[in-house]
């Protein structure tokens, strides 16, 4: 098996980049055909890999590409889930080489989607190949990968409902998160949920000369930082009511052994060139970017952004405000709350519109469950170091979802790392960690395969 | 007088709709030969005025177009003073026809810059032709009509120091105000004076995953809007020490006398669609927007701005803020202030930038000297009723400094109207006000030269 993957090394390596090279952007339309070309080249690429069926489904949004390799009704079966759309590539000034011409550089792929998630997805249908063409392959094997994950799978829901029956699995592999470091190996048992939202505040009916009614009349501007601003107190608590009511709180214990994965304050500043890092009072970074709830302004909008001075009182403002969400919290209950709230807090100067975007839930997976075991000895084995189990800060809504409707727990084993820049300009995804992620992939099928016997 | 401009009524209009086809965008690089065609059209206007001399002087930036018709060294000499160049026209898509192919609709012109000021000081080159033409001109003229207003007239100073014997006069008359309303005229009397900034505030050295770094570092935006909202307290009023040290209060009779200019409420929140107003407690919409300073957020902007939901963490944020300052504040040392104060605030987690745009002083004229007395018996002979005296929210930086090197006061007589909309989308000029002005100026001369006498 090994020796099949060095064998083809470099055409694993050139197909993925002609994947990389289609920039399947779900969030702008003006993507649209791009997102069609990826499915494609997804579905065509698990046909190669040996599977017995591989079909592009439609749905109200993006596409879905779903394959299988069925080899005995009575083996587990694992559901491999990956998402083949990428977030918008701008700012494009900022990237070092253009984000949909994929470059080689210190060993590490550079473009965007290299690792989150075509990098990251690719492995397991390379993965596959390899079994088929081993005769390795130790599960049967069912494959999803959607297009829709970067703004919400909005339209996955349906599709799992609607095909509950075929996607039918023992567990579902994921490889969408980060390991610690290459020779500290980990696996996410937890990740956030998200509410996100774009907001409005609108003043006059018109732009307005800032001399002339300037201290008059309100500046949208000026409301809608006012409102930001109040939505944390002085401790970076967020000042929502009833926002952390569902927060689980961590033991002792708990938090001690989240506390206790290596991490280096100076070196995270130092990568970030910040002089200082700021947080909700009485929380480490750890707990702060993994069972902490937050509230991010993504962007921010509004009156004259063009070349020098124009003296205007605008007459609207935006935002896109998105919440990280932590067990038990729920996306439509925190919209529900924040609509609630920061309607109340705009003054009667303003009107103020809040639309959802999307959201998920949190997610927490049981370390003691077959699937664990079975990513934890595949990685033992590739790395030669047991993982250690961490809690991750992001969000893929999709595992709840999956669990209520196929009734199984996901495994999140990434290859990631802190430093592949996801949503980020010069995005990238290390050599190292996409043969490893083939390499170990099989191993996870071997020994659950064995575990479940 | 009268019967020629009656005669030359539509070639009067004509001319200044040609003068609005030309994009004259000072602020705007990409405008930069358009700025040079209004010159050399102002020029060619007030050659065929049959001005003795009429030149386009290059400056560091834009050019000024300065002409000159001088009967008699005995008589009192008037220097005129306007601007070609015009605000940004943007946003595009709120104009009901294009902004640089003006209409006239409902008895008004609709253009960018129709009333500000092209429309304003193209009345005083006509006023002069009619003068000349009827050869009933009463005083010497000086014209001087400069590109670089709506940027703060940056080189302007310098022209004027470099050619103080040739703008050398005994008033300066500039129309870029507005009148109470066709059957209320006003001067106004004075003018706040402006600080322009621009900041910038960076966190991490790179956009950021906002799952896996929210929480735990800075978010430039969220930043921003705290320091922003920290600028005013509960009851408008700003924070920045010492901003309000130097601001003249005034008497209760002046106040009185200010607030005794017609002002409906109802009318003003209507005009604009607000529920309701907002400003500094303590003072009334005509006090807030003349005789009180102002802290305006002109333009926000900072992350994703596009379509759809990116869950990004930016790694900067940026903003233009504007103060509109009163008699005695100098804009020089409001910008020292703010920017001691702006950056003090920020947190040590982020870095801060203000770079300063522009600014200019505020001006006080006094109501009782000869140019005031000649502009409000120009008007109550032109409307048919004595002019009230105002205190305007705008500001033209460079009346203070024709005060400081010619030694002159400006009599701000405009006549332009609150619906003007300058600044904004579908800005427009009465043609009343338009042919009012054209009258009334000459009416100007003829009574300065007679109260010099």
């Amino acid at each position: 098996m090994q020796q099949y993957i060095e064998n083809n090394r470099d055409r694993f390596l050139n197909e993925l980049l002609d994947l990389l090279r289609i920039p399947s952007v779900s969030a702008d339309s003006k993507f649209k055909n791009d997102m069609l070309k990826a499915a494609e080249f997804v579905r065509d690429s698990i046909q190669k890999a040996g599977a017995d069926k591989a079909e592009i489904y439609e749905t109200a949004g993006h596409p879905v590409v779903y394959g299988e390799k069925i080899i005995d009704p009575k083996l587990p079966t694992v559901l491999i889930y990956g998402h083949y759309d990428v977030q918008p590539a701008d700012p494009y000034e900022l990237w070092n080489s253009p984000p949909f011409e994929p470059v080689i550089k210190n060993e590490r792929i550079f473009a965007r989607g290299a690792c989150d998630d075509k990098g990251q997805f690719y492995m397991h249908i390379k993965a596959l190949e390899t079994m088929i063409a081993t005769d390795t392959l130790a599960c049967n094997v069912k494959i999803m990968i959607e297009g829709e994950e970067e703004i919400g799978s909005s339209n996955l829901g349906t599709f799992v409902k609607e095909y509950r029956e075929m996607l039918k699995c023992d567990t579902i592999l994921i490889s969408d998160t980060s390991i610690i470091a290459n020779d500290v190996p980990s696996i996410e048992t937890g990740l956030r949920g998200l509410t996100y939202v774009e907001v409005e505040i609108v003043g006059a009916n018109r732009d307005l000369h800032s001399g002339v009614y300037g201290g008059g009349v309100a500046n949208p501007i000026n409301v809608l930082c006012e409102m930001i601003a109040s939505l944390k107190d002085e401790n970076g608590h967020i000042t929502i009511p009833g926002f952390y009511e569902k927060v689980g709180e961590l033991t002792t214990e708990q938090r001690d052994a989240l506390n206790a994965a290596p991490f280096d304050l100076e070196e995270y500043k130092k990568d970030l060139q910040i002089n200082d890092i700021q947080g909700e009072a009485g929380y480490s970074t750890i707990e702060r970017t993994s069972v902490r709830p937050t509230l991010d302004v993504n962007g921010i909008w509004g009156g004259y952004i063009g070349e020098g001075a124009k003296t205007v009182l605008p007459s609207k403002a935006n935002a896109k405000i998105s919440m990280r969400l932590v067990p038990h919290q729920t996306d439509d209950e925190i919209l529900e709350l924040f609509t609630k709230h920061f309607e109340s807090i705009a003054p009667a100067s303003v009107k103020v519109k809040v639309m959802p975007h999307h959201g998920g839930l949190p997610y927490v997976t049981p370390t003691d469950s077959v699937e664990y075991k079975a990513a934890e000895l595949a990685m033992e084995e590739s790395f030669g170091k047991k993982p250690i189990p961490t809690r991750g800060g992001g969000s893929i809504p999709i595992v709840a979802l999956f669990e209520q409707e196929l009734g199984c727990k996901s495994i999140l084993m990434g290859f990631g790392l802190d430093i592949d820049a996801l949503h980020s300009p010069n995005e990238s995804y290390g050599l190292f960690n996409y043969y490893k992620g083939i390499e170990t992939i099989p191993l996870f099928f071997k020994h659950y395969a064995e575990l479940k016997q």
